[in-house]
């Protein structure tokens, strides 16, 4: 028991410390999982070996993704996908290789456990916030140095505490909620704080929808997207074989939170983040009728089988506009395998889907879907800045599956809770 | 009837230039169909832009397909496709979008029948030769006067026969065959001839296999690749509710050939075309045991359903190479959802395999599979020119789908009837 109630950064972050810390306090941490994609991960390899450190503390959860540009689309990145591969093979640290998924879901999946912590050279890497682990991105060197040596150091964060009450309308997600905090707070509103999520609503979502949360803490400029662990948490583990794992987490009653934000869902709309800022919200009424190229449903955010079935149920026996390109992503091998069996991949099919091999996909704008000059993409992904779909000259909105699905049908921004 | 006995060349185009043509005459053809891709199209539109020409002669038979780099991986490429947008929009045109399939095999699935004359701004147009139609690949500014104007000219090409017999043992194919005979007769062997297909054996083949050879007769220099009418071909363009459209089409006894080639394929290998050329082929023994670092099944050579279902039954509980990866690429929508259907993408899933888009793939390394320095591919596409693969050190080895499906699982270039 700590000295004084803890939030739930202290308390994981202290976990690994060895000893109570509070925000503020600068510590020295061991890490349970570090992660590196085929952006970063090359960088550090590249790093330990001018410091003559090619190794990994903990191969078995030091894990090497080739996600963002899966299968490769021109040689530069196809080299750096084999610097990965060989460092691999010389260190026993897991690849996932081209096809097998994001990162971030890939690390839920797999690898991260209640307690955690977990360093990954990607900024999403606060997804695995909603398993109870203190889980945050950083640079390639400072990841590099945690693979090799197995700790990392930190800032204990302060904590702003999101209390969300009441019960979602029809037509209505986790992801509306979060760019409406954002939107709320600002893109950079809560700089390296922890947000800590709780709230009777919390306390209903699903896992996937708590990834979706956590999955989007950065877009506020948080350090972290935390959730305490419950019987949601246990039977997401158990599922996956890894129930012995778990072990319970919750904030002390007292804990200090720097900030209190209450949110009521009740009255919560589908939401949009227009170009070019995640924070750049409005309801979808306002934006309805703004004509859209492309639709993209997938990504760390939004690409898990309950999204999937989400689109599915709206695409089902319908075809998308002519002029309006859709694309789908799931977010790994295992979501994928899922959508085929469940017959998502029919309906996608036949509704006129591109459908990609499990992987970042057109988010990142390095290989699929790039926008040509002027053209509009509605995607639920995490991050809508000038350029991130590959053209500068391109517009992003943000929203949540079905808002996608819907727009994919009508070729224009549209509203979900018309159409289900 | 004639004034002298035809070859298929001679008759096809005779019928299409309105008098009895004869191998070296020069002359003026009605066109049916037309085609570009986005890579030659965009070039094709501001050709006919530049002379005033923004028209198509015959739009329901015009068609415009993106399919090289689809979806797009730059914003280039991008504005490109949107180029060939407002083209379909402007003419009538029909546009065949991303995730629609490779050009070639939406071609026989849909527009071509036979009799009818293709010009197509791509190499492997001449696929279609194999529904009894002249279809041959030619440049942007050609195919653009033919989009306008529906008119063409040929010199009308001599012919060689090549008369194959005998049954293929298991494990060896129709693409076996055909890398056997590029190999006979060089890369450079029917430059600007018409490869004539006949004899016991070809009557047997599917109209998927006899697709397989048409699509390679330009790897021998060759300007078409020919297959006589019948009740296969009949049946294939009932299947797809062009019954109506199917005409007898066969060569004269006693017409001229410039050269007669006997096959007999009873003791034909397993073929694979070495780096880096087509015609540089060894029999799988011979090259057995070479580490494959990637392995791509699909395109308008050997991406069908059929195709699919070799690899799916050597796949099935079998896991690629842990060094070698796997991607597969159906060749058009309707076949993607066909192995769906049929269970092979779920086989394929689970054998390790990234499934990308129908489209042409990795094939043309813009966008999807690009080799790393020094790696080699095994892949079921048809052509191996250094650098093809988006890599100049890279090394491109041809062969089946049965071989490509072996070599995954082994992680070296493996003979398939020792697993089949």
């Amino acid at each position: 028991m700590a000295q004084k109630p803890q939030t739930l950064a202290e308390k994981i972050i202290s976990g690994r410390a060895g000893k109570d810390v509070y925000a503020g306090d600068i510590t020295l941490v061991d890490v349970d999982v570090t992660a590196v994609q085929d952006g970063t991960g090359p960088l550090a390899v590249q790093q330990l070996e001018k410091m003559n450190l090619v190794q990994a503390a903990n191969p078995d959860r030091t894990v090497l993704f080739i996600d963002h540009a899966a299968p490769s689309p021109q040689k530069d990145l196809s080299n750096a996908h084999a610097i990965l591969r060989t460092f691999s093979k010389k260190t026993g640290a897991h690849l996932s290789e081209a096809g097998e998924g994001v990162c971030h879901q890939r690390l839920v999946e797999t690898y991260v456990n209640p307690g955690d912590v977990l360093i990954g050279a990607d900024s999403h890497t606060c997804t695995s916030g909603a398993l109870g682990a203190f889980s945050t991105g950083m640079g390639s060197t400072d990841v590099a140095v945690g693979i090799a040596l197995g700790k990392t150091w930190f800032r204990v964060p302060e904590t702003f505490l999101v209390n969300v009450t009441g019960e979602f309308q029809k037509g209505v997600y986790a992801k509306d909620l979060i760019l409406h905090l954002i939107g709320l707070i600002g893109a950079d509103g809560a700089t390296y704080k922890a947000l800590e999520f709780r709230g009777e609503t919390v306390e209903k979502m699903t896992m996937s929808q708590r990834f979706t949360l956590a999955n989007m803490a950065v877009e506020a400029g948080a350090k972290a997207g935390l959730f305490e662990t419950d019987a949601t948490t246990k039977a997401y583990l158990e599922e996956r074989g890894r129930g012995d794992k778990f072990k319970e987490i919750k904030a002390d009653a007292g804990a200090e939170y720097e900030r209190v934000i209450d949110i009521d869902v009740s009255k919560l709309e589908p939401t949009i983040s227009k170009p070019h800022t995640v924070d750049n919200t409005a309801t979808v009424s306002e934006v309805a009728g703004t004509k859209i190229e492309q639709v993209f449903i997938g990504t760390c955010t939004n690409g898990r089988i309950d999204d999937l079935e989400i689109a599915a149920k709206i695409l089902e026996g319908k075809v998308r506009h002519p002029d309006t390109r859709l694309i789908i992503v799931p977010a790994s091998k295992e979501i994928y395998l899922q959508a085929v069996q469940r017959g998502f991949i029919e309906t996608f099919i036949r509704a006129g889907a591109i459908i990609m091999a499990p992987g970042c996909g057109p988010c990142v704008g390095v290989h699929e879907g790039a926008l040509a000059d002027g053209e509009a993409c509605l995607a639920t992904q995490n991050r809508n800045f000038q350029g991130r779909m590959g053209n500068t000259e391109g517009f992003i909105y943000l929203g949540s599956p079905a808002v996608a699905a819907a727009t994919a049908i009508a070729g224009v921004i549209a509203d979900p809770r018309e159409v289900i």
